[in-house]
């Protein structure tokens, strides 16, 4: 199965609105003979991939996929059938299927007489490469990532709007490895006017990467005309985080990184529409200048946005913190 | 040395503005005969607490000590004359006596014929319970711990100005502890006025601990006549913080803990004069309310005052950044 997810890693990015799903085909042996991951849009499911490339060597052998093979007709005939064609005799599988057209392939593969396991890395398939799809096949929301960087004491910018760099370089290379893995990158006007940012994803030389994300601008007022964003992005004229996620999901995207600012990130907190904060705080204090966060709707202490904290790690100096705001308790945020 | 070291801990807070020094005896053939840690002012220095309780058994042994053996006539005898004394053959110590009047000790005993090794652990005993002491010795003025609490984004109360609590319960009894480790507990009148505190140092049960720092508050104007400080702690009226450091150095304050808020807190940044910072960093977000830290004279990102990040660590739920602040290069912010 692990394995399975690094090949389901290597086209995260590349499939929505399909799951980016991963497949190893072991042989009669157990020896891993075909390895295949999800194709773009129209293109092939992970299963058939891996069954091509191992032939038929796939005889008698098992099946590693990270999401239950689907048993209906899409843009692609069903993967069960081409499990069952190809003769495998076991398949395990991570997660299942919560799409309800797509869910029952294990039972049509139990019935057929096939050894079906599931919950194999579950989490690890849950909460990294099927994360973000899961979350969108569930609530019909892409999920929402909003990624910060700031200071030890919370600024994101120092008294004069200068901002480079806060975060260290290894920081600044992460987030644009992120940025190819995700469908979209989201700002508010108030960043573009403030950073004119170009929210590419680069390699280390500053050169454009193969894969580029959508960038999208959020507010109703006009941007610069001389802006970077002005030809290459989608603006998006509202202030209401849930028209944006529409309008995205309309056009196919399922993973969003929202990369501020704070007056917009405060905005998709309040709606609870923030399924992920990813802090990296920089060992450095300012005492001036603009906060991380505006204006959640949060008055009182007790009405606090609380998270449970996934992961710290360390990248080069910086702190990096992934964390989820918890539902609130009978008052769900989710409205 | 390990065991030096614990016994120094125990007396941490009880002996400014002496060093808290631990040390262990081990007789001839290398068994642990004697511990031993400094008593308050005027009493017995770590050395004589150990060899006393060795007795005869020090005899052709081994002293291990936190510190370089004191040399000099103070209040009690020098311990270089208690260790010959009492026939021990070696001693190793950590940190040497940056106190020229003190120094020298390992010299005499070298002289006497004994076998003297320096630097074991020096690093553990310098960061540690010598920390506050070898800053004060070296520098003059006592060692300023800035700690405090905030949410991920750096917010040290909500907008309606609560803050209770914001950090996890295991952070405030960590807090406490600290405090009866520390000569001195220093704030603003704008904390004062804002969280009336108590400053003491309280057990799970909310009950006074043994021993308590000193409190203190800093700044020109008066504070309310009902605030549970008005009676317990000094006032100084100034907002000067190397008065505030020279007149706390007076009294016999070598270790303070700077509990806010983000005005004072700024105020010793911009003058140079926070040696560490212990950030609680609570899974929360607020999105308003005040910010941590407060005009520190930083207006451009080129300004800002990096840090050495010393540990990271979890208590509870939140994160616990241990760091120090880097001396500028060229531009000393020590002045
Ligand atoms: N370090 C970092 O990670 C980072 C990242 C991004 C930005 N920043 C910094 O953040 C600062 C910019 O802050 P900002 O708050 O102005 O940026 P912002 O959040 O990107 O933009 C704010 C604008 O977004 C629009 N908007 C969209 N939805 C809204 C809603 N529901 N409510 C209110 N406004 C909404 C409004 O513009 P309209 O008037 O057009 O509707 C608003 O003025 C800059 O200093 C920049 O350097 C830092
Ligand atoms: N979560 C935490 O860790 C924590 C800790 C402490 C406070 N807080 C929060 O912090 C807030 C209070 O903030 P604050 O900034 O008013 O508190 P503060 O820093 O404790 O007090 C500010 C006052 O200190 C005096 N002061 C002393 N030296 C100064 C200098 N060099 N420059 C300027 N002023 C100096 C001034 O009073 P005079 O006019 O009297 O001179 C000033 O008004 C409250 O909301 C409190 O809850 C949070």
């Amino acid at each position: 199965m692990a394995l399975a997810i690094a090949e389901s890693e290597r086209v995260r990015g590349t499939t929505s609105p399909n799951p980016p799903v991963g497949c190893v085909i072991l042989d009669a042996t157990g020896k891993p003979v075909g390895f295949g991951a999800t194709q773009p849009p129209g293109g092939k499911h992970a299963e058939k991939m891996a069954l091509h490339d191992a032939g038929d060597r796939a005889h008698g052998g098992t099946a590693y996929v990270t999401l239950e093979p689907c048993s209906h007709w899409g843009r692609t005939p069903p993967c069960t059938d081409a499990l069952l064609e190809a003769g495998v005799k076991r398949v395990v599988y991570a997660v299942s299927d919560p799409n309800p057209q797509a869910a029952g392939g294990a039972e049509i593969l139990r019935k057929a007489g096939l050894d079906v396991e599931v919950g194999v890395l579950a989490e690890a398939v849950g909460k990294g490469p099927l994360r973000a799809w899961l979350h969108y096949a569930r609530t019909g929301r892409p999920h929402v990532t909003w990624k910060y960087a700031a200071s030890l004491d919370g600024r994101v910018a120092a008294k004069d709007g200068t901002s480079r760099w806060i975060s260290s370089e290894a920081s600044r290379r992460e987030v644009h490895d992120l940025r190819t893995k995700i469908d979209a990158i989201v700002v508010g006007t108030g960043t573009v006017r403030a950073d004119d940012p170009a929210l590419t994803a680069r390699d280390a030389d500053g050169m454009p990467l193969a894969r580029q994300p959508l960038p999208v601008i959020v507010g109703t007022s006009e941007i610069p005309p001389a802006a970077k964003l002005k030809t290459t992005a989608l603006h998006l004229r509202t202030r209401d985080p849930d028209v944006v996620l529409s309008e995205l999901a309309g056009r196919g995207v399922v993973d969003v990184l929202l990369e501020g600012g704070p007056t917009l990130a405060g905005a998709f907190l309040e709606r609870g529409r923030i399924d992920r904060v990813v802090a990296y705080v920089a060992p450095v204090l300012l005492g001036a200048g603009p906060e991380a966060l505006k204006d959640a709707g949060v008055s009182t202490i007790t009405d606090a946005v609380r998270l449970d904290v996934e992961e710290v790690t360390m990248s080069g100096a910086d702190m990096r913190i992934s964390a989820v705001p918890q539902r609130r308790n009978g008052v769900h945020r989710d409205r």
